[in-house]
C-alpha cells in the first residue's frame, strides 16, 4: 500500500502554564476530573470543547492510525489555541507549550508523526522571528495559522514579514479557519458549516489578489478543508481577471495560475468535489482528516479513491508541502 | 438544434417616474445625452452603471440572441433596481415601471422573451399580494429577488408569507446577489468576485437550514451564478447533518436532498465545476448568461457542452422552473 499522510489533525497539550495575563484575555487551560482519558478545554472561564486522550496520547493516536491505514500524522494545534487575542508575549508562552508538546511527540516517533507549530501572528515581526527556532530547535516542518488574524485576512500587507520569513526558512504554512469574519449572518446552527469554509476561501482569495503568491513564489502554503468554498470563487475571479485586463494590471498572472501553487487538503466530504480540486491544483492536494474531532473524515483511503486519483498523488503532495523526502 | 433558454439576463427601462420620496432614499433614474444607444443608471445622485440599448431594445437583444443561438431570453430586472431600500409604496411605483417594461417586451415577442418581475420584498405581505397581479395582469412567470433583503437572508421567518404565495401562485423565484452581507472584508477589487457568490450561497444555505424547502415542497426557486459558492457548503452541511443527527432533529431531510430541489443557473465560468453542479442538482441546471453585462458568458452553447450534459437538459430545466411547456 502507498503511504497515507494526514496533514490535518490536531493536538491539545494536557496542561498549560499559569495564566500570566491576570485574566485580561482568554487564556487556554485543560481541566479534567478523570484525567486519564477525558478533559475539557477552557478559554479563560469559557468551556470550549470536550476532548479525550486522542488529543494528547501518541499510543492512542497510533492505534487509530493503524486502524485507518494512516502512515504519518502531521500534528497541528487545535486552532482555538492559536491565541491571537492574547498580548503577543502571553501568546508566545501559551504557544511554547503547544509547540514543545508537538515537537516531543514527533521526536518520540518520527516514523509516525511530523509537526506544525504556531507563532503569534498578531505580531507579524515576532512571528517571523519565531519561525527559525521552531525549525531549528524543535524540528517542526511549518506552522498552522488562522484564516484571519483579529479580523484581517492574510492578504493584508501587515503579514508580509511573516510570509517573507516562511519562504526564506522553507517553513510550510497551513491555514485553518478561525473566528470567521464573514459568513456569520446565518442561523447559529448553520454557522459552523458555512462560515468556516467561507472564511478559508476568502483568506485564500485575499492572498492571491494581494499578490502574496507573486512576491513569494517559493512559499509553500496549504488550506484546510480544500480551501473551503474556494473553487467557485477562483472560477469567477478567473473570468473577472480576463474581463478586466488583469484587474487593471494589478495581478500579473491569472487566479487559476496562482491556485495551482496552493496546497489544499482533501477534507471536503464529497468525492466528486475532491476530484474537481485535483484539477484545480494538480499534484497539490493532500489528505486531511480533522482527527480527532466530530467532523473527522472516516475511512480516508476509501474516500481518496472516490476522487479517482491514486493515493500516491496525495502522499506526494504532502511530502512536497512539508519538505519531506519523497517515496 | 435544441432550444437555448437564457434564464439570467437583465433589463433596465429607458425611463422612471419622478422620485416620489423627495430624495430621502436612492431612487432609480436613467440619464442620457445620446439616448438612442447609451445611457447611465443613477441611484439617487450616485452614478451606478453605464448601460446601452441592449438593456431596453428588443430588436438589439434578438439580434444578439440570434448570433449566440439563444432561443428565448427570460428577462429580469437589473438587480439594483429591486429597490428594497425605498419605502414599500415607493418601491412599488419604481417596480411597476420595471414590471410593465418587461411585460411589454414579452407581449410583443412571446416567441423570444419570457419575464420575471420584482416585488417589494422589504414588505413580505405586500410582496406576497403583488405576486398574483404580476402573474394574471402582466403574464410574468415569476420574480427576481435579492440574496438578502436589508441584511436578512431569505431563510428569515419574515419571508414566509412571500414563499407561501409564490408556491400557491406557481410563481418562480430567481435569487440574485444584491448588496452582500458577507464576504465584503476583502480588498475592494476582490469584493465583486468573492462577496457576490458568498452571499448567494449563504442565502441558499439559510433557506435549506430554515426548512423553507421542507414547508413549501412545490416552490420553484433558482439561484443565479450556480448558487455562488454553494456546492462546497452543501457537502460540508451534508456531513454535519449526518454527524449531528439531522442538526439535532431540526432538519428532516439531508442538505443534499434539498439541494436537488433547487434550480441553479450555469453562470459559473468553468465547465468542470458546471458538471459538478449537474450532479448536485440533476435536471435542475439551466442556462444563465448575465447578458448584457461585463461578466456575461460568451458562446453559451459551447460552454454548456463543456459540462458534458446535453443542451436539451438545460432547456428542460428552464421550462420546469418557469412552468413553460416542454419541447
Amino acid at each position: 500500500l502507498t503511504p497515507l499522510i494526514d496533514v490535518h489533525c490536531h493536538v491539545v497539550p494536557k496542561s498549560f502554564p499559569e495564566d500570566p495575563t491576570g485574566g485580561s484575555a482568554p487564556w487556554p487551560s485543560v481541566r479534567c476530573a478523570a484525567c486519564q482519558t477525558k478533559a475539557e478545554v477552557f478559554m479563560g472561564d469559557r468551556a470550549f470543547r470536550a476532548i479525550d486522550d486522542r488529543s494528547w496520547d501518541p499510543a492512542r493516536r497510533i492505534a487509530d492510525m493503524d486502524a485507518d491505514g494512516v502512515t504519518l500524522q502531521v500534528l497541528s494545534p487545535m486552532p482555538e489555541l492559536l491565541s491571537y487575542w492574547l498580548p503577543p508575549e502571553a501568546s508566545s508562552a501559551a504557544l511554547a507549550r503547544v509547540n514543545e508538546t508537538i515537537a516531543s511527540m514527533v521526536q518520540a516517533r518520527p516514523d509516525r508523526f511530523a509537526g506544525l507549530g504556531a507563532v503569534p501572528l498578531q505580531d507579524p515581526e515576532l512571528a517571523a522571528r519565531d519561525l527559525g527556532s521552531l525549525k531549528r530547535d524543535l524540528g517542526l516542518r511549518g506552522v498552522e495559522v488562522g484564516s484571519n488574524v483579529l479580523g484581517a485576512y492574510l492578504g493584508d500587507p501587515r503579514f508580509e514579514p511573516f510570509f517573507a520569513a516562511a519562504e526564506a526558512e522553507g517553513m510550510a504554512v497551513f491555514v485553518h479557519a478561525l473566528h470567521p469574519i464573514s459568513g456569520k449572518d446565518v442561523s447559529p446552527m448553520l454557522a459552523p458549516f458555512a462560515a468556516f469554509p467561507v472564511d478559508t476561501a476568502l483568506c485564500a482569495a485575499s492572498l492571491i489578489m494581494a499578490g502574496v503568491l507573486e512576491r513569494y513564489p517559493n512559499l509553500r502554503i496549504g488550506f484546510s478543508h480544500g480551501g473551503g468554498a474556494l473553487a467557485p470563487l477562483i472560477h469567477r475571479m478567473e473570468f473577472g481577471w480576463s474581463a478586466t485586463k488583469g484587474f487593471d494590471g494589478r495581478l500579473p498572472q491569472s487566479p487559476k495560475a496562482y491556485a495551482r501553487k496552493l496546497y489544499l487538503d482533501s477534507l471536503v466530504y464529497d468525492g466528486a468535489y475532491l476530484a474537481h480540486l485535483t484539477e484545480l491544483a494538480p499534484g497539490r492536494v493532500f489528505l486531511g482528516t480533522d482527527y480527532p474531532y466530530l467532523i473527522q473524515q472516516p475511512h480516508p483511503r476509501a474516500f481518496l479513491e472516490e476522487a479517482g486519483a491514486p493515493a500516491s498523488a496525495f502522499a506526494a503532495a504532502a511530502q512536497s508541502f512539508l519538505g519531506l523526502p519523497h517515496g
